[in-house]
């Protein structure tokens, strides 16, 4: 196709979903909790039908020499096809955020006014290789009363549309406008410009994948994006820290899972503690597999650290690499943390409140924390239910975006007959 | 000056901004409060360079040529001032959204989890000749703890600029960053658009004026804005109305002041009802000097009505003029403000809640009201105590918005030591 054409049929997309978004924002939780329902059925339904999607698709990874982690996150089996569908009933048990009134007071004259969540309207989602991001992502915008433009990873596409299809069944089941759910079905890498400047039929972009592609939405998209660029996260032992909490944290933010955005990157610690905490945590890091990087302090305290550069401070691993310095005190680990940081999530160890209310208060992160691991720096372990990603934006969402996050609002004002003096 | 040397000015006040953003944003409630009387006095102090300061600009918009419209608006009188003035001290009234928990729960693990907003940054205000948007806008975004660049109309530079000076003293005397609040200091045009390119330094515009200020940075920014394009509002008189109700609301909403964005554009009529309720309000209105616009049956039943044309229903007249149409019933009048409309404030007169609920419920704008007077958009009679314009986006503010909207939020969590398994 040429490049207008792709244009022409990308906002055709748009301009439907933009009508379906209508109806859908109006749609009865009932009917919502159905669809996603219903689309778990198909997708357990079509499980034959996916694997074998899912092998034109790991043959076109392979020709394209994807490498190994690629293949994995492409693959679908029937666990994850099960968890998929499981997933979306677990979203159909969330509460229902349109209609919700987030305030309400009244007025001397008389008039009652309400803050209602309503539906945003169209989400368009742009994410990689993996096909379960379809059902993710799909669901819960579907359940926020949202239309949503899908644009999966040009390796995953006869997965993802096969699944954009059990969706788009649910829908019909329920009653619901298909066009509520749209895939964009071509690879053609034009669409996701195309999709970026379509300001006027999609309110928000989420991109899910790795770094190139949020830097690429987050520079051409014409409308506002939820995501972050970097997930470097920092763990802060201060000098009132129990030792054996800054241990724990310190290893479970750093290692229980190192390819997640709440995964600790640089460990700072107060030189007052430094000599007796730090041996004992670098070394059962280093036992766990993670290599330390450390400025000329740690090295005095742990000889086998290698030299921190400049880089270092700056570099989201998501890797079994950890960068440590030593600093004088609560007012330079804030410093640091601004500085250097992502504006994502960041957490002191202390028993000291005082210190830790500073930190809480000064550190300009998504998510600050007091004594808890960076890890839990998810929608899910929020009690949010689910999550479509994390943000570092100040606007609209901070932090995990949930179905909540998913929503706008709107006054609703009521009287007897109030007019204006 | 050259582009570049205006584009470089413009990002110098830009990472001006920003850094005094950082220390403004942790500043305490006292001290912004301290900075606004400050700025209060320094008004009142200066009356007579305030005057003279005006009357340059006021030589310089003759020889432009401005409209007396357009003088008027340009004009600083002593109780101009004082209303400046008194305007800054009733900011320092508000209560500080910064630091307020908006909500908060307890996770199994123990985790406490807390959403407390923060303020947004730096916030870019775009107005043309009335010069007290300099102090109602710096006010407002001072007190939610915002850095702000203002750009001002050419023609009121010398009294804008002295209004600023003014602001920035009291900033100074409260032990705050005076570029916390900054002007652009050069009529350059370049200059806007080297501001709304800005996206590294500005968090959020917001513009303030005529439509073809709107439209342009609706357009040119790289960045949020915060805005409406067209206050289009609807009164729909329904079959249940209290007659004395809706001739009083549509009197109200369309003449009491015929030049604000809540001003009623159209009334719509149920045909049920029109023959008996339609001529006391046109004759009404005709008699308060209202031009009235109407449909074939609308004209039927006041023959003094103007033909209404297709353009009339997407016209804010922002004048003594309104546009007549009679109605099938409650859901052509949903139908006609969803497609005709601006998304802005609608509102039905019934005595039928259950129709009223399903307008309230359908109608998709920023405001939606039942038996109240449209006139009631705006964040003062919202009891927000102050705004700094109206926006009909869906994306983090809707409505008026106030201090509380000119605030993100982040998550603080508190733990005693939990890890993630």
């Amino acid at each position: 196709m040429s490049p207008d054409q792709v244009e022409a049929e990308v906002r055709a997309i748009g301009a439907r979903a933009r009508a379906a978004s209508k109806i859908l924002a109006l749609a009865k939780t009932e009917s919502k909790r159905r669809a996603l329902r219903a689309a778990a059925g198909a997708i357990r339904a079509r499980e034959a039908d996916l694997i074998a999607a899912n092998e034109k698709d790991l043959e076109f990874g392979g020709n394209k020499g994807l490498s190994k982690a690629m293949m994995d996150r492409l693959l679908l089996t029937p666990d994850r096809i099960e968890s998929m569908a499981a997933g979306l009933e677990a979203i159909a048990e969330l509460s229902d955020p349109v209609g919700q009134v987030i305030a309400e007071w009244e007025r001397p004259n008389g008039l009652r006014i309400q803050r209602v969540r309503t539906p945003l309207g169209v989400i368009g989602v742009i994410y990689e290789s993996r096909p379960n991001v379809t059902a993710d992502a799909g669901g819960l915008c579907l359940s926020a009363g949202n239309a949503v433009i899908l644009r999966g990873g040009s390796e995953s596409l006869n997965s993802s549309g096969l699944i954009a299809e059990c969706l788009r069944q649910g829908l019909a089941e329920a009653g619901l406008p298909q066009d509520a759910i749209q895939m964009i079905p071509t690879r053609d890498r034009e669409a996701v410009g195309a999709l970026l400047r379509m300001s006027d039929f999609v309110d928000v972009i989420v991109p899910r994948g790795g770094r190139g592609l949020i830097e690429r939405v987050m520079t051409d998209a014409r409308m506002p994006v939820f995501a972050h660029l970097d997930g470097l996260c920092h763990v802060y032992v201060h000098s009132g820290a129990d030792p054996e909490k800054a241990r724990a944290i310190a290893i479970n933010a750093k290692m229980r899972r190192t390819g997640i955005c709440g995964a600790a990157e640089t460990l700072l610690i107060d030189k007052a503690v430094a000599p007796t905490l730090l041996p004992t945590i670098l070394t059962e890091l280093s036992g766990a597999g993670c290599e330390i990087r450390g400025d000329d302090e740690t090295r005095g305290l742990f000889p086998d650290a290698l030299a921190a550069t400049d880089e270092d401070w700056r570099t989201e691993y998501l890797d079994s690499i950890i960068a440590v310095r030593v600093v004088d005190g609560l007012e330079q680990a804030i410093e640091h943390i601004n500085t250097m940081g992502s504006n994502h999530t960041d957490s002191i160890v202390t028993e000291d409140d005082t210190a830790a209310d500073v930190f809480l208060r000064e550190v300009d992160s998504a998510i600050v924390m007091h004594n808890a691991s960076t890890q839990f720096a998810d929608g899910g372990e929020f009690g949010m239910g689910a999550e479509i990603g994390i943000s570092t934006g100040r606007m609209h969402a901070r932090g995990p975006v949930g179905t909540e996050q998913l929503t706008s609002f709107r006054y609703v004002v009521r009287g007897d007959g109030q007019v204006r003096p």
